[in-house]
């Protein structure tokens, strides 16, 4: 199968850096392909401005989603952007491999996002109806493909739990998990955090990239997270709220996970 | 009173290039004194790296935690990173303005947190005792000082209600609000969101910088978001998980304001 990986972190010699190596490897050991989008080494652009589009500005002025549509139709996108389209095309699964700095991932990667995700490529796709609000959530230009983040973090995982002073990792992670990969269609899987990188040893890395192994050699096989269709029936559209029978009385991210 | 707005829009002729204007010269016009960032104008550099230090590295390697607190130490930052720093000690409200992009900031503002908050500065601040984990969330560089979020979006607020598909507003933006600017100190003001953005006229806009006058007007007297205090009795240190005879049995976002 073929496995691209998003990469960040400004240091080779680092625990992600050993770490990408390592899942590059382990990937190719078993017969898989792989290419990786080093952000850093790429000297990634990560601000999204008119620079990214070639193609004549739709209005007076740029417009970050109007002249993403006009440059993705007209095939007029910056080099850089189609490259990594491309690349996700290519993918049967796409790995998100980043340090957790502010409770998010670095600048460089959200760059990768805000330009890389076209308007008609990642939004914007599918009709609009009384019935069909968009391929989004569930659907879209990567669905049928897999997707993983690998992070990691300094803090100690009982201040990420349920009742930790940081937000569960989950809540945190919703955002990019629901927001910018069930999105576009990706299948979800379960995260892997590592945690309190500071206190690496040996034995803990050795650990940790028995874990990774573990992931990798089932990529294929775990169940994603169960985040619900948007336009399978269990919201009312257009207003996108969850039907009042599902999980009632209740808000939050959670409710929209299948229980 | 100081104010200082860290903006960012790729285009000034935009709803948010509006909005900015507005917002500067209300403030001005009510005698205060206002500092803008505007990183798309400043060409603000968002991937923290080792060009981010003048000082020797701590280690054999860049390592972004411990040579940004050795930068830090030694007067020895990058320029643009203790000019904003400075700024921010000026300031005594912070007004954060952006389009909200794939459910976050746009990379350039991430990257603006990333560099600016520096180990030292925004973390790694106070004692760790068994009793008092760093100043951190609700205490620290910048406590005494106010902040608020300015936030567009194309999306519809239903999308974003308690049971919208997007999650709620309120989580989306809880680990900006509580994670980056309560955690460094700051008291956080309830946002400011703009909704639907693509069907603004000019009935539309007279009532967001109307909203927007009066969130300028009372910036001294809101009363801000009611997070709790890390070191104030509310957790166990060190795990810095809510004691369990506070909100028992619950989870998520939420605990972590008072009730």
């Amino acid at each position: 199968m073929n496995v691209l990986m998003i990469y960040a972190h400004p240091e080779s010699h680092s625990l992600n850096g050993a770490l990408n190596k390592f899942a590059v490897s382990h990937l190719e050991n078993a017969g898989h392909h792989v290419q990786v989008s080093d952000l850093y080494a790429m000297n990634w652009k990560s601000q999204l401005d008119a620079n990214d589009t070639l193609a004549p500005l739709a209005g007076d002025h740029f417009h970050p989603s109007m002249d993403s549509k006009q440059a993705f139709e007209q095939g007029l996108q910056s080099a850089d952007i189609a490259a990594e389209q491309e690349k996700l095309r290519w993918a049967d699964a796409v790995i998100f491999q980043f340090p957790l700095w502010w409770f998010s991932m670095p600048a460089i990667m959200k760059g990768w996002f805000d330009r890389v995700y076209a308007y008609g490529f990642a939004y914007g796709v599918g009709e609009h109806s009384d019935t069909h609000w968009g391929d989004r959530y569930g659907e879209g230009s990567l669905s049928g493909k897999r997707a993983m983040l690998l992070v990691t973090t300094g803090g100690w995982e009982s201040h990420y739990s349920p009742r930790g002073i940081n937000g569960p990792i989950d809540d945190i992670l919703f955002p990019i998990q629901h927001g910018m990969l069930f999105y576009p269609g990706f299948e979800v899987l379960p995260p892997l955090v590592i945690y309190h990188t500071s206190k690496t040893d040996d034995k803990k890395y050795a650990s940790y990239c028995q874990q990774l192994a573990h992931r990798l050699d089932t990529l294929w096989q775990a169940e994603p997270l169960p985040f619900r269709q948007q336009n399978a029936g269990d919201y009312v559209i257009p207003a996108l709220t969850l039907r009042e029978d599902i999980a009632p009385g209740e808000g939050g991210f959670g409710v929209h996970m299948k229980s």
